[in-house]
């Protein structure tokens, strides 16, 4: 799960795109980049580590002109080198480009393949660099042409954002998997983003999401996008963005993360209620269903784990049982309102179960009488191959044990869902959802 | 407001005071240290930073030996050099010894003043350095009648350990201003530490706060640890360490913050009724009071302010409205909950003003139509001299301006403070607290 | 100018090409990288900065395998990021792949604009990457016949590493303008370098010089390296490594440098003979030539100047002077020796003149009655355009003045360079030489 | 051996005393530190490493001021932490003090233990402590008097920079062992250091040394400064600034170090003649000397060793044969030069003789015939207790071993080292000298 940004026609755009993804770092911990154009040249930066420990004042000085892309990556598995750090840069036929891509190509294997078998050659893992080499190697005359050539050839969930030196593409596959919205620059000017908190923190306008099968050209000269629907859309928008990843004051499709969450903890209240004292939340994650649970069941809120945000880069001595201490050192329970207590304790999704575990073992050492967890969420029965990156089936404890397994797995005193039906009527039955991972429907063909 | 650990007869004694000082972090990010025998010397490893960055693996190995102490510093004025990092490890007439406090001394300058004319030198602008000059000027036979020689000299609030190369002492000023809870490792060997969320996170059992007035004597060989009341106690816990420094979990004097908080929220709802929509707390800070409000008013709760927590060392452009963006980046409000909505939201106190006319401004920019303040503590209206790093009168907008005037300041549609008597029933009308910024009342003389 | 060196069949490939580009570092002091394959997988890791800058041990273990390329760049225009530093590694049709390139092509503009006229992308600005596109694109079904088809399209002066998963070639252009050498590891395997003082710090046995045309293979299980004699050898082994880059302990084509150096020195005596009460070099460059100048002329050496060798970098405030601090930051002439002195200084070369110009200020500043300036080189009037980094005709001031031009310029007392013909002979008359710096020969059509 | 610098009545004070920091690194690369006074406040930042690493622009605008000291640490045993780095800064009963100390106190026990009794703590193990603490315990009114009498208790080899907010004060001991010069500042001003290099590089004019047994003062308002002789003189020049540590172009007492190096070779090709091919040095200590006996002798000096100046903090392996590596890196011998002929190879000394050892095998390995080593020092047969880091009586081997048993563990065909009588010709019989390491003769009472 990564964060772009794409910022057009303003002053200091890198600065506006470090900003941004700055607001976005929830979505991406593990490399960060950016790049740059001032109309003769495209100057990129990227590397290992968060927005604020790659960036700084001078970096950012070195980045001038008037338009910037900007990508934020979250940690995956096997990546652990700084040449898998997007953009990707390179120069082709009609001179510089820069990618930015969120999503996942379920064909890549394959583009891959074959471009290979035409004599490319891949400097990195990234899917990313597909699309630079379809496009470079597209006999269409303009880069609008071979984009749109490269898109017919990729299948998958993406956002893109693409740069020459004078132009600025924002494209979203026509399932819209992947949220992308766009705003106005107080000052003139425009800001992509994933997540619309990034324009909340830079004071732009909303102004519409990029569409399902959309591509939006931003120009010089002109004061309006030019707007291409190059594919029919299908609009499958990932429900773990509202789940998960987005952040809560953010709006996606017209919808509150916010809302939408509380509105899960509602339906899970009524789905599988519980007598008890208290609701709890697994913070930060778990806190809008939380109260949304609260509010539903008239059961009394309270915050009786307290995180550490400093987490960080702690070294942890791998002899010991490093897991726990993991867990340990991030969430903290307050002994004193627990003990001897019935706690609710709400969480937004269970993966492998070792977390889940790790949370009911804390709250019951700390004197809790009995420790009922309920999910945000639907089981998580199948990888998600659109851009989330879950581990596989073997890994997944809901593909391989029921919920009652499961249960007693974690060792809590009950163990409850979200059924994916109240999960669609959480966010709204008026649009169409991507529940891969819950219905194992993979509708990219 | 700093944290110090003491660890006492146990193995990797540096290891379990960094994982110590790392759960009280909240209390200092400026600077870190870690100092620790092994019987025959005392070493010490000091640096700006956080836990995290001054220390790992390699430096925690070098600081080997059975007992250790630790500070963890907050960003105090003036003092942005590594020379005001504590601890502050010396060798004199009885050999090593190595101090770390946390509080401050009324008298430093007399001290500091008699003890230059007879010669001392200072490295440092620290008043630890007072403490280690009395002690090694006594001429007391023994450390421990050296530092109760000391400890007559000096006045103020003071929480001090001291470690020799075979003892630790650890010490608590009469009126015990500042907290300091002894806990037992599961292992043997002992943990003394500012707060009790220090001992939950290396697994140690609490055994009991130090009491005000009383030296603790840990030495090897002896399993219990001694106990000298050096003073009569004549308790004034500080009151600002369950309205704001301690961390939710902890437990001073018996008395779970959380739960102290959420009664300050309570009474406030009491006090400052206002009809609303909902309740909203200022995060982190003013989550457990808001919830407290919102129990008490029957307001809904909601957390309509979303935190980011990797601010960290952003860099800032110096030429923009730089407080403005800084409380911005901070802190994001959630359009969609706000618009059009009555807003009552809670925080912990009010110093200077700013940020709270900036959150104001946030919300209301965010579509509130109305905003109304309500702080879970009396207003500020004297500096605290007893370890808490408040600014002066003249910076204190409640030591210049009526409540209403600080209303009009912050443009909140209204705003109320919690009573002192009713700060004293939330945490508990069995003790006495200080309270000396809300009352002026200096009691140390 | 760069170092290059290829590791085959021996244990810890990586820490072994680390030595010995460590040996080679005065070729180049920018960015380094090395590249190694354990049979499965080529990993690389490249960063600006020094030999023992980029690299650890930790880093150095990350790189395992039994091969390893390396590479050390100089400091060259333009190139100020990490995506100019080699090896250039790749995927493609075969497998994984990986180049580093001494020298330049001459053709480079060209091969790219086919090259990207075909589709292909550049992620740098090297011509590094031409060679692994035409590898990638070319029909051959083996490596060894894709390497042959790129070389045939390539022209230029270029010794070139080429590592795949399990296979290693070493090639040289047919001109064998840059050197290379072969040497055999003690406890088997091979190592080829730009220069042989490599092969000494590794105790690696010198067996012969990669020949001018040649490409030599290297495969697991055949004890002997292969060769291919792919081009009709053109000898012309450029004279500036006997002038400058080379190390004096290092031998080309059966010649060692210091001996080499040595006899411009004495040619340069006889042929620019002046009466003077010291011979003095430049250190370190001009030292070997002063010895044998001072030995044919019969007047004494002496180390007239310190070369302060911690110079690194050292932060200069642009507001001064700053090419004259860095000189004397570097160079410091010993006032008691110089002073009214008649003065013969030898260095290797005059580029733009102005450290010349320099160098005679400060040695009159410290009191010299006459200096005398004698270069152990031609005057260089033409670019090379073979792989040293000279600036262009407007800036060589040789190309714009005479000899007495510039010894006005450089204000000293006399100015000699030596003639092409004693050059050649003082490298020895059997072989040929690029002297294109100084003749304009550009041989390479 | 350390490296000391003061300045005076200057505009940029810290950054004049970097620059001649960095020309005297050669004496300390292990920490390095400046302190600087604006006439309010004494600012100090230190740090372990080179001078170029512990400072940049940024750190010295912070030492803002008209007068500052500074000081560069050699790596002594023992003393690898910040704590032990110069200057010592405290602020006492006249105000804020700074010191920078080059030498050694033989009575620092005596003087510590007497301080110790008296209640004074020491926060690092540096001797200069001592002083500190002797100024501030003074009864006297005036600093001058203050560090007048701490002089009559300390006994050493010193030089002294003393600095309060307002003067500066350069002492040397009554012997003279440690040099120190003054120098003035072209736009006036003064400098003083350890050595005269350091006043070239920053284009001071040499006025005269400070005086053994000789306090110097500078004040603002006087155009001179005051001197007062402290101590009846009784100098001892340290021999081995001579020697070893001095740059080749300082001047001590008004003799140059180049000439006189020049001269041991002389005295020794005189003392100890060989048959040879060659003379070589042991770059870069021992180019000097060598060059004086290939003059004496009429043997051609050749430059058969090659040394890498990029050393620095290269890893080895500790599971390899280190030391030999460790040499291996520094110094490759020119196996060309070196094969079939008779070396005479000249060092600065011999301390534990396992360096000689090694390049004795380097030389022969390289293919040299015979390799005669000649010492142009006499042999080190007791500590120096005066400044310089010599290790105790065990390790000294010519304080074990007879030359010729030195001979046989280093495996030279011969061996022989300077008489000190010739030594001390060769500097000058015009002056005492501290020759304490080669005569046991320790003169300091």
């Amino acid at each position: 799960m990564c964060a772009i940004v794409g910022v057009f026609d303003v002053k200091h755009a890198s600065k506006i795109a470090y900003y941004a993804l700055f607001a976005m770092q929830h979505r991406g911990q593990e490399a960060t980049g950016i790049s740059a154009s001032d109309g003769k040249k495209i100057r990129t930066i990227k590397d290992n580590g968060l927005v604020t420990e790659v960036f700084n004042e001078e970096k950012l000085s070195f980045l001038h002109g008037d338009m910037a892309i900007g990508h934020n990556r979250y940690s995956t598995a096997g990546s652990d080198s700084v040449r898998d750090a997007q953009p990707v840069a390179a120069s082709y036929k009609l001179g510089d480009i820069s990618i930015v891509h969120n999503g996942n190509l379920i064909n890549k294997h394959e583009v891959r393949s074959k471009l290979v078998e035409q004599g490319a050659i891949f400097q990195s893992s990234m899917d990313t660099e597909n699309i630079i080499h379809l496009i470079a190697r597209s006999q269409q005359g303009k880069l609008k042409d071979r984009i749109i050539e490269a898109l017919h050839v990729i299948k998958g969930a993406y956002c893109l954002l693409i740069q020459s030196r004078s132009k600025m593409f924002a494209i979203r596959d026509r399932y819209g998997v992947r949220p992308l919205s766009i705003g106005k620059m107080k000052e003139g000017g425009y800001i992509v983003a994933s997540e619309t908190c990034a324009l909340d923190l830079v004071d732009a306008e909303f102004v519409r999401d990029v569409r399902p099968g959309e591509m939006v050209i931003f120009q010089h000269g002109k004061e309006e996008f030019e707007s291409i629907q190059l594919f029919e859309p299908d609009p499958h928008i990932c429900a773990f963005e509202f789940i998960y990843f987005a952040r809560p004051d953010s709006v996606i499709e017209g919808k509150n993360v916010y809302a939408a969450r509380k509105k899960m903890g509602m339906k899970l209240a009524e789905l599988a209620p519980v007598e008890a004292d208290f609701v709890i939340p697994v913070p930060d994650s778990g806190v809008s269903a939380a109260l949304g649970y609260a509010q539903a069941s008239g059961i009394p809120f309270e915050m009786a784990i307290v995180r550490n945000h400093y987490v960080g880069r702690t070294f942890i001595e791998p002899t010991q049982a490093v897991r726990d201490l993991k867990v340990k050192l991030k969430l903290s329970p307050i002994h004193k309102i627990l003990e001897g207590k019935k706690i609710v304790v709400i969480d937004d999704s269970i993966v492998r179960g070792t977390t889940s575990r790790q949370i009911v073992k804390l709250l019951k050492r700390a004197g809790a009488a009995e420790v009922h967890m309920r999910i945000a969420a639907p089981t998580i029965e199948h990888p998600c191959l659109y851009g989330i990156d879950t581990p596989s089936y073997k890994e997944l404890i809901s593909a391989n044990k029921t919920v009652e397994e499961v249960r007693e797995y974690i060792e809590a005193d009950s163990l409850a869902f979200l059924s994916i039906e109240a999960l669609k009527e959480s966010i709204g039955n008026d649009m169409n959802y991507s529940l891969v991972s819950f219905d194992g429907n993979y509708f990219i063909k």
